[in-house]
């Protein structure tokens, strides 16, 4: 028997599991749904193959759909065995669903379910179903996603005045359940990321009545557990760690057991942060944010290299066509979509899912460009989210980051549009573009007295600030001369406010990488995540400012324990370990080939493995010899 | 307290509900969704309001969509009490939902939802919210429709060979229900709208096993049920009638009781058709068609006068923006949405509703200019449907019958610009475009030889069918030269093939009413309608020919038992008898102003009531005098 899959119209799992993701923040007993449009899976949909059937053959349609197969002219309802006679055939099965998007699963030695079937929505043109390799089985619902379960016991457990407080090893994304010794009787469990915020019965974010029938508490991000009302003995807990299982493929360890622990600490953090998409954090928003995904796919690509995860998130990122506001209402993050498919396809080469979603780049692009000033220039509409970050930026008129990330969606769709081969027109059209812009970034912003690009020109300000001149490093607006400039005249230039954000410190370590500064790169690792880790910290956090005392430091947005304690971005060091320390740049990911330019000087020792496509490298350096082997062959 | 009503993003209420009655077509153990793009409803919206409080007040929002209620910066849960101090304060309550639409219910003595609230989806303009008339308690959930409830006994009961078949007083859309008088023991139940379907346990729709638990059968179209494997005695069975309370307001009486008997099955049919919407039939498709609703319309302005009906159908009909395909896939059924509009209009002087609409009539005619050709025609794209008729009419290039519907759309167009009063640039506009696709018309359809209005012009057969003809009576393509001519060359001339379909003798019957042939109107009203009393029916039919043998009669679509037994098209009696006989016309339906112009030559006496308003008029002939009196203040 053949492998079939659970298949469904492209688009649509990604859609639907991305609501219920964005629909599941809960702060102290209300439900915060994302605050943006939040585009719907299809609920009318059909596949169809055509076969050419060497002997009768039989088969099963599964579906929790309402419809009905159809065998040449004949109709079959689900869940029956269909006998199909030898010859050519036409088979489609038909389906509507209002709860959930359509899907179906067919069971046959001939005829089975897999991505050569079509699939339509009565709108579009025919397109290859989508599917997953999570759902294989006809037992399963494609709506309901099977998490992997792993059992923590308390390894702590302290009375209080009115109650026991319980904690577990780390953080987890876990179900609490809760086992009466004798009767059942009401309680309430106080989840905690901290310690502080588990015994804050009035803070903290998640408080829950287990259920009377199971004993069990919402999925929800735990470390610490308070229950008042009880005494120790009373009860028995257990965390019941729901997780997706994405296989790590990394390993990172150097003579220098500090940075080993912020690899570690990060690895936990990244993890967790990793589920069906890529989220922001995992008690507080967890909602897939389009900048904060595209920072995980650099993660990702030196940690588990997981290419269905990447998909996964930006299908959800995307949504349906046509596109009215943009991706989580922020303009930036609209083109870090963009600029997220490059970073995916030059990790992963995965054409097929280029094809895929070409069309939709494509067409955010022309939504883009609808809003052009007269310079060609970006600028955002009413009710549109000019972000970069949080900072002083000069926001008036078009803002030089937003055309620097738009530039680089040029060269990507012109990168892309190149290796697809039959797309020349569009290749040249793009790559026009993209000079133009990136000649007229250089002719409105560069500001040579300062040598540096100012935020914007309208206002007349030539305010200086640090954003602009990292991305013009990263993304390559600015020449190597230009660049010296930038180092000298803002990134080492105390004159210019410091970078407050974890987010865009991303952006600001990468750019010292690229420009040499490792050492500092390595010292700001050892300070700001080893500064996290003196604090106790399992898992990476928010955002964290040493000079804030120490009873403040689970604070944020004017909200006692509105900081979240496991937070995808601050996994960077990974990413920039591996790539500008260990040094390993993938050249073909499909081929499995690399270059190494590994930067020893900061380490005595390093045992590392790093994935690249099916291949997972190992670097070994003794301080003497560097020594490289490669393990083939994993499965992907 | 006041009259709360739950309130959800307008269309969303229409859209979801369609779903489901488009999705619930079940034929012999499959079900078949229907085979259009199927339009879904917002899963995140927000309502907003502002309010100036005049002293503290409390209310609470009931909702089972996640979200929260922010009133001023704070946020508060749903289902608790919220005290809101005297002053401005904005109100705001999120909420987002992925298995049905999101929908509110706020309870409070000054704060309470209602239509005077706005809904925002994340991408249009803020919208009035929608709300229903049915849903006005916080117990409700709207994606549960409410029915009505009546119990029918079986009357007749008649033992078969193998079982037992029951007989109820009429066609019933119901839930059978079986009581066992000793234990339950598995039995399927096989249904038939005509005695013949239900005795034919392979060839019937519908077969059920009853529900264990609660011996009920899921509803459906049902006259007979033939329980197998059963003996007289053994159950009780009962059907539960499920049905939505649109009262009739209209009575018709005559000294002519074939007449009568036609108008009290007709009645009874539309009845079983109007639920939540108005469907084609309640065997089957059980669809909301825009053409079968288009003719719904004129009957319910006569019968029952319900304008929610109307409204709801119109809005689940045309789904949402953009609009990529034809309403049903059909470019005539788009057509006849605009034009359903303008009957809605006429009967209701529905403002309120023409305004929320307009916006999407707009896009929608925009979406049929993109597909004109050279001349200004009308034409199919690639998979559109050019229906009109089961009739052989030459479709090449534009079809005549087409653009005398898209000219009629033209003329709504410039009617509500101009009766919305602020809308002069459009109301010129259409009825240029309308002046002009009329004069083609005739410079390109109208054959002066024939006499008539030719099917196209491109093949140059200058092939004549009634259908183009029966149009150019109805919407005033033709003038009365030209109409008089129509009567004789086309609709007396028995060699322009007759109209075969009863959908299609709507329109002919009232082009002949309209052109004065009442007496053959009434003869054919008889006989066709009459022919159907005398096999006994006691719903109208979805086609009836005397000429086919009496076992057949039940056959359609090469399907025994394929026709639909009670078919909303086959009510248009009721509204032939009451626009020409009775001789009703509605002048302003907000004023309650008419005129009557009947025509009583054909009845000895009459005693009627029509309704116009919030009026029912009340006519009475005894073959000598006409009285007139009215009942006012009818609830509508």
């Amino acid at each position: 028997m053949k492998q079939s899959y659970w298949i469904w119209y492209p688009g649509d799992f990604e859609l639907y599991h991305a609501l219920k993701q964005n629909f599941s923040r809960v702060e102290r007993g209300y439900g915060w749904p994302a605050f943006w449009k939040s585009d719907g899976f299809r609920n009318r949909v059909v596949f169809r193959k055509e076969y050419h059937i060497e002997e009768e053959t039989s088969f099963c349609v599964y579906s929790k759909a309402v419809g009905f197969v159809l065998v040449g002219e004949r109709k079959y309802p689900f869940g029956k065995m269909i006998v199909c006679p030898a010859g050519d055939v036409k088979i489609s099965v038909h389906a509507g669903c209002i709860e959930s998007f359509p899907s179906v699963y067919i069971k046959g030695e001939v005829v089975y379910s897999d991505r050569t079937w079509m699939a339509e929505d009565y709108e579009n043109a025919p397109a290859a179903a989508g599917y997953s390799r999570y759902f294989t089985d006809e037992q399963q619902e494609p709506s309901v996603w099977n998490y992997n379960e792993t059992i923590f016991m308390p390894v702590n457990v302290e009375p209080q005045e009115d109650g026991v407080l319980y904690e577990f090893e780390t953080e987890l994304t876990a179900v609490l359940e809760i086992t009466y010794k004798d009767a059942y009787h009401p309680l309430t469990v106080y989840c905690g990321e901290s310690r502080e915020e588990a015994l804050d019965k009035e803070h903290c974010y998640y408080s829950w009545n287990p259920d009377p029938q199971t004993g069990r508490c919402p999925r929800c991000a735990v470390r610490y557990a308070y229950i008042s009302g009880c005494q120790e003995g009373e009860i028995d807990i257990k965390a019941i760690h729901q997780y997706v299982d994405i296989p790590v493929r990394a390993q990172f360890c150097s003579n220098d057991e500090l940075i080993n622990k912020v690899w570690s600490v990060a690895e936990h953090t990244f993890k967790l942060c990793s589920g069906i998409f890529f989220i922001d954090g995992i008690k507080r928003d967890k909602w897939i944010w389009g900048g904060d995904a595209y920072q995980s796919f650099f993660v990702n690509q030196y940690l588990m290299a997981d290419a269905d995860i990447n998909r996964r998130t930006l299908l959800a990122l995307r949504g349906n066509d046509p596109i009215t506001t943009h991706i989580n209402t922020i303009l930036d993050y609209t083109l870090y979509w963009i600029l997220g498919i490059k970073v995916h396809y030059e990790a992963y080469g995965d054409l097929e899912f280029i094809e895929q979603v070409f069309p939709k780049m494509c067409s955010l692009m022309e939504f883009c460009e609808s809003q052009l000033d007269e310079h060609g220039f970006i600028v955002g509409r009413k009710g549109d989210w000019i972000f970069i970050d949080w900072a002083d930026l000069d926001k008036e008129g078009a803002l030089c980051a937003e055309q620097m990330l738009f530039a680089e969606c040029y060269r990507t769709m012109a990168l892309l549009s190149h290796d697809m081969g039959d797309k020349t027109a569009e290749y040249s059209a793009y790559q026009a573009k993209y000079e133009l812009l990136k000649k007229n970034i250089n002719v409105f912003y560069w500001n040579k007295e300062k040598g540096a690009y100012i935020d914007s020109f309208v206002s007349g300000r030539n305010h200086v600030a640090r954003h602009a001149n990292i991305f013009a490093i990263i993304f390559d607006i600015a020449d190597d001369e230009q660049k010296k400039l930038i180092l000298e005249q803002v990134l080492h230039n105390d004159g210019i406010p410091q970078i407050t954000t974890p987010y865009f410190k991303f952006y600001e370590l990468d750019a010292l990488c690229r420009m040499g500064c490792r050492g500092e790169v390595l010292k700001r690792i050892r300070e700001y995540w080893g500064g996290m880790i003196d604090y106790g910290a399992v898992t990476f956090w928010e955002e964290y400012d040493p000079s804030v005392p120490e009873e403040e430091q689970y604070d944020m947005y004017g909200d006692r324990f509105g900081k979240s304690l496991c937070h995808a971005w601050s996994a960077s060091p990974i990413y920039l370990l591996a790539k500008y320390f260990v040094g390993l740049e993938i050249i073909d990911p499909v081929k499995g080939t690399y270059e190494l330019h590994p930067d020893l000087e900061y380490f005595d020792s390093l045992d590392c493995t790093l994935p690249v496509g099916n291949k997972n490298v190992h670097i070994k350096w003794n301080g003497t010899n560097l020594t490289v082997d490669e393990q083939c062959g994993i499965q992907i």
